[in-house]
């Protein structure tokens, strides 16, 4: 029999929660979706935009109603409703989250009551948009799905979460939140501060920017639009792994700029030909959704 | 009158100058395309693609057949060549080229009799990829092409270069050597050179990379591709520009690196939406083709 929760609580439905909402309400995955947030328009808007049956302003009362709870705010958020979760006496409930980030979250989960079965998720789709206006119910359709769970997750709802995964057409991955942390911090983290440092760049190149090339150098600092506050939490709740690789990258980046200065023809071409080749062995993805 | 070449000769029948060749053949542009090379076997596929009517593996004679002449090798190859023609007695051909650095281009060309009329230029188009095979008679179409003339450019020249970039269906856009030279420092230099550090980093991510988003980590990498020699030739004429840009962005990643170390809150915060609004007034372009 296929996959299906009763009541489906979404905290935070933006781009994320309202993605997740579509899907569940086109596909019958749930019999009532109920969204909780905390701005009443913006809570009708995604009730107008059939991301949500029902909406509530009261986290507690809605977190109550639902059998499966998806929290989809901000990271730091997602930890709060963690906290306010953890004096429940509320028996039977899934929760789980779509944060960018692991360790932290995990660690405000490990203070729920029993009867609260976590398991943490990122589902690495989206956008620099934000929003439940951006929202598409294919949004997570062929997307890696990360669940991390711990020794203290429940098997029975790591198997539901995961049935929830599958029944949007994500590609489940199982990994340990550290892993998790450590591998996004230089796959996804970084690249956004690298947005950031290009975005300021582009005074330097005066008003070549606009008379050339603005479409790639849009393109490639597309990232540096995403939310602020969502990256606020992101890069405070990695920081350890995302310093590491600031530093690391620093450093690569410095050694080119010493080859580049002393001007040695061979040893210029080598770093290029050493970039051609480390680009070669990448991974490429084994498994298909 | 549509404008027509009777010989073209294409020095360098790679991706670029495969790519006109190929234009020029189907459109009628040149009566004539001639292929200059060293390698036999490419110019060879060159001419089984249909890229060339001809070909030769003699610079000097081949460039005495020609009307209009293209240069098309990577830029030390550029220079070495109008070396080479500044001590032809020839009269009447126009040359021009391709190189993705104008201004050590020039200073070779200044060299040039009068005979041999230069314009400098600079397609915006292209990819990682690299030879004949992956030429197409569309690249050009719709590409911003910089042309760089300088004082001492004929405006005869000039006016023929800009009608063989619009028979291309690319978009010519006037402005100095220098003004280029800085500008593509930025929005193009740079970037490939954080792509290069960037596949630097794969190892810290360990076995994350293939796991969870070898795709978009795989596309923000994509230019560390590209063929060595030719970056090594564009890194070294445009050293100073490369070096500039380098330095400034290492400072404003080393400042966002202070921040995030800091952990203040609202500063991590301001440094996001910084990017946010740096992003948003990045010029789109005014004119289209």
């Amino acid at each position: 029999m296929a996959f299906r929760v009763k009541r489906l609580g979404i905290a935070g439905v933006g781009l994320i929660g309202g993605s997740l909402g579509l899907a569940a309400r086109q596909s019958g995955l749930a019999d009532h979706v109920l969204g909780i947030g905390r701005s009443e328009s913006r809570l009708a808007t995604a009730a107008e935009l059939g991301a949500v049956d029902s909406w509530t302003t009261d986290f507690a009362s809605g977190a109550r109603e639902c059998d499966v709870l998806y929290l989809s705010a901000p990271v730091s958020v997602i930890i709060e409703q963690l906290r306010q979760l953890s004096s429940f006496a509320k028996t039977d409930l899934i929760v789980t989250d779509a944060g960018s980030t692991k360790a932290a979250i995990l660690a405000a989960a490990a203070g729920l009551p029993p009867g609260i079965r976590f398991v943490g998720g990122h589902p690495m789709a989206g956008s620099e948009e934000s929003g439940v206006e951006a929202a598409s119910a294919g949004l997570f359709g062929g997307a890696t799905y990360v669940l991390t769970p711990d020794a203290g997750t429940d098997p029975d709802a790591l198997a539901a979460v995961t049935s929830l995964v599958k029944a949007l057409a994500a590609r489940p991955v199982v990994m340990g939140a550290g892993e998790h942390d450590a591998a996004v911090a230089v796959i996804s983290h970084l690249p956004h501060f690298l947005a950031g440092a290009l975005v300021r760049m582009a005074d330097l190149a005066g008003e070549g920017v606009g008379r050339l090339a603005a479409g790639s150098f849009r393109d490639m600092t597309r990232v540096a639009s995403s939310p602020p506050v969502l990256w606020r939490d992101i890069a405070l709740t990695n920081r350890k792994s995302i310093l590491s690789a600031l530093r690391g990258f620093r450093k690569a980046l410095a050694e080119a700029e010493r080859v580049l200065d002393a001007g040695d023809e061979a040893a210029v071409e080598a770093w290029f030909q050493e970039s051609c080749a480390r680009r070669k062995r990448l991974p490429v993805r084994k498994e298909e959704p």
